[in-house]
């Protein structure tokens, strides 16, 4: 294990936090807040803790799988340690493990809140809480790659083990052009969002953070009633942005470069567009209210579903009060998630169109013994080696799910609540239903339900094994150890998933 | 597709079902009971049927997987529907949904019921649900094969098609003789029950009943509180003969043959065994009551664990009021499931040992990419093929009660209440918790819902795929023609799940 370059990231992880933490603290200023000389103390602490940990370059820049997982999960760690303090020193949230739940769930795009009270929290915290949602979207240590100069060729293993779905592919022969190019896309969307709030009227402050939440996939409102009191052309355009910001990014690439018909024949992404128009179209039916009519019905169906499947998280309405039929949509909405390469959590559609098509591969298999037939996506064949993976990856989240929901069940809430609270944390959504509806919090959980949870919404980000690894007995056996033999087999492993 | 043979074997499943038919009408000669003719009506349709369509015998009775599938998917429904008639004709569940649920819930050995007052209906009534049990617990084609004499070898693919499990291997060289000894195994450690119960002074009637429900691993009882009022001693023995019926019966082989310390490292035996310890431990910490003290806590926790883990569904105490912790443990069992090779449903024991070890695989893979570990039940490795296709059912299973789920949620009954009914009858369990806990019943559903679950509960028995085939265009086709070319290679495809 080349555990100085993990200390090396580590440092510079604490370096760009740092810098960020800076930007709640212009807010402060700009509010006239005291709260900002929170922010102001923890950026400095970073900053002096990331120097001090960058100061000696490491000899050996080259690193495997094995050190790209266990860089990210402690870069996310870190990160959230040290996002949560100044909630902390500020007093907003007094106890840590409220603070670090907040935090996690910011940076992995979660959402899920502890607090009864948003509209309380300084107009820094909000920001800070937001922007969270914004840095975490894409990925943090992928802006590492944007940005600076690491090493060679073998980065990639970075990328791979933070990057959301089976498989990670160049968009450009050079891994720090597409994660440039990748960043460039995310900022222009960005932009365009919010001007198109500001110009639906929507103060400037609420347009920032609620686009930081749309684009990241988050879903933390500065109010206490989430979206519902904003008009319906500000909740048309947040809708419409979450859906593209839950499309594959390589789309948007295709476009750009004027490969429209490829973009088009993308089977995920017209998979993902299929799976919302007929969400919205039973919960606009199931939910149909003469006193909203069909418009108002629809936005409220085409937000609500948009918002979960994306697994952003806002609400323009109480939908714990929904049908039986339109709930129980909006949960296998939350397990399915949004395209691979977007800022959504949840399985992925990719990973769902290649498992359904299992199932129809070993149907026929039953009636055509003789005949071989691969499981395709895009028209090209997935290797049975990448069908294993996404398989197991199936099934560790439902045993993670599992266990989770046992853990969480000694706190005796009812099986909705405890079951949506780690559907919804696990998959990064953010609210369920019952006592976690859209309108409620996760403060009534005990301190071990709560770390539990923001376990599952670290494992869900990172999609399960970089985190699991860490509890691998040998990794930290080798940590102290500087072995490098593992060979270049390694980094095929990850694009499998 | 060989549609002669097809034809021919289910006239032998309606002889049987004829011949099995006439027990009831002892049951009502004795009890002097009127809903006799009802039975006997049936069983004369039944014989006359039969005889028809076994007249004419097939010249190719050779047959594989595909036949072995539909042969067995449409056995079971047509000795369903005429196992329905009689409850119909004596007027008992005049509804005809209501009576194919209860006989569905029967032949799959759910034990689920529609009924609200069990005690209400005739002794020869109550003994023929209790039978079908008893029937389907080991599976009627498999009694088949042990009692006629059928054509060559190819009569694999029906026991393939039929038991439980991943594998199914054959324990003596012939086929008819591992079918033999299958039932004489069932058939002994029936008798044992039978005698142990009426030496604790219980009923004959109530020991022949309940016992069918414990050895099929069924649970229909014949009072409405299901066991509650029996003795401790009567509980203990039934939680024993439970947990004995869930084993793999290749033990009982072994055992049998003096083979002991290949029984004992049986590794799906002992994780079964070391899972209801653990379950019933926590249950009983979780549970405990004063009152009940702490040999009356363990009786209840080991009778429950014991009564959802082997899919039975019989029930000492209401424990949709126990803890949630505890009906979160429950809730597990029901997916757990038995050992292969048992009567008992579920995912089985071995393919969740299979599908966890191939978790620890995936995590290995990333420390030591370079050393390929297979993975290994009872110190053999499993093939890939087989790895996949237990991933596979496990996934397909996964949507199917996903897609149940969603179908009974437009009854509009809560969340817990139709979880729990999917997940009770697609596992072959019985009870559920909320509206479908043990001292409630299945009759508030819709026809629709019903004619869900009742579909349920046959792909559970099944393991999926060969009632999902009936759904394929092709097989429909094919009826009507005869080729026969697939390959032998079709018959390694079952041996695979």
């Amino acid at each position: 294990m080349n555990s100085c370059i993990i200390r090396y990231i580590l440092g510079y992880i604490l370096k760009l936090e740092g810098a960020f933490l800076f930007l709640p603290c212009i807010v402060a200023v700009i509010y006239r807040e005291t709260a900002g000389f929170s922010y102001l103390f923890v950026a400095v602490v970073c900053l002096v803790l990331g120097l001090f940990m960058t100061r000696k370059k490491p000899k050996n820049t080259v690193f495997y799988l094995k050190e790209g997982c266990v860089a990210t999960a402690l870069s996310w760690i870190l990160m959230s340690v040290f996002g949560a303090l100044p909630f902390c020193l500020t007093g907003e949230i007094p106890f840590f493990i409220d603070a670090l739940f907040e935090t996690v769930s910011g940076f992995t795009t979660t959402g899920s809140s502890i607090l009864s009270d948003i509209e309380a929290l300084s107009h820094c915290s909000l920001f800070w809480r937001s922007f969270t949602h914004w840095i975490g979207g894409m990925g943090i240590l992928v802006f590492l790659l944007a940005i600076i100069p690491l090493s060679g060729g073998s980065h990639m293993n970075l990328m791979r083990a933070e990057s959301p779905g089976p498989s990670v592919g160049k968009l450009v022969p050079k891994l720090r052009q597409t994660a440039r190019l990748l960043y460039l896309i995310y900022v222009g969307m960005t932009i365009v969002q919010i001007i198109l709030l500001l110009a639906g009227n929507m103060p400037l402050f609420d347009s920032l953070t609620i686009t930081f939440g749309t684009a990241g996939t988050g879903g933390f409102a500065i109010k206490n009633d989430s979206m519902i009191n904003y008009s319906p052309y500000l909740q048309w355009v947040t809708t419409v942005f979450m859906i593209l910001f839950g499309v594959n990014f390589n789309a948007y690439y295709f476009l750009l470069f004027r490969r429209i018909g490829k973009a088009l024949r993308m089977e995920e992404v017209r998979c993902y567009i299929i799976i919302i128009v007929a969400a919205t179209a039973i919960i606009a039916v199931n939910t149909y209210n003469t006193a909203l009519g069909a418009a108002g019905t629809i936005r409220h169906a085409a937000f609500q579903v948009a918002s979960i499947i994306t697994t952003t998280g806002y609400a323009t309405t109480d939908f714990n009060l929904w049908p039986e039929a339109s709930k129980t949509v909006l949960v296998f909405l939350m397990f399915i998630g949004a395209c691979a390469g977007s800022t959504g959590g949840g399985v992925k559609v990719s990973r769902l169109v290649v498992l359904v098509k299992s199932i129809f591969r070993e149907l026929r298999s039953y009636l055509h013994p003789n005949i071989v037939r691969k499981v395709k996506l895009d028209g090209k064949p997935v290797d049975s080696g990448t069908i294993s993976a996404i398989h197991v990856y199936f099934f560790t989240l439902i045993i993670l799910f599992a266990l989770s929901l046992f853990a969480v069940s000694f706190d005796g809430h009812d099986f909705i609540t405890n079951f949506t609270a780690v559907a919804t944390t696990i998959n990064n959504v953010g609210p369920g239903l019952g006592m976690v509806g859209p309108v409620e919090n996760f403060g009534f959980f005990s301190p071990f339900s709560k770390i539990i949870l923001t376990f599952d919404m670290l494992a869900g980000r990172l999609e399960l094994f970089p985190l699991l690894l860490l509890f691998h007995p040998s990794i930290w056996r080798d940590m102290s150890t500087r072995r490098l033999k593992d060979s270049r087999k390694a980094e095929k492993k990850l694009a499998a998933h």
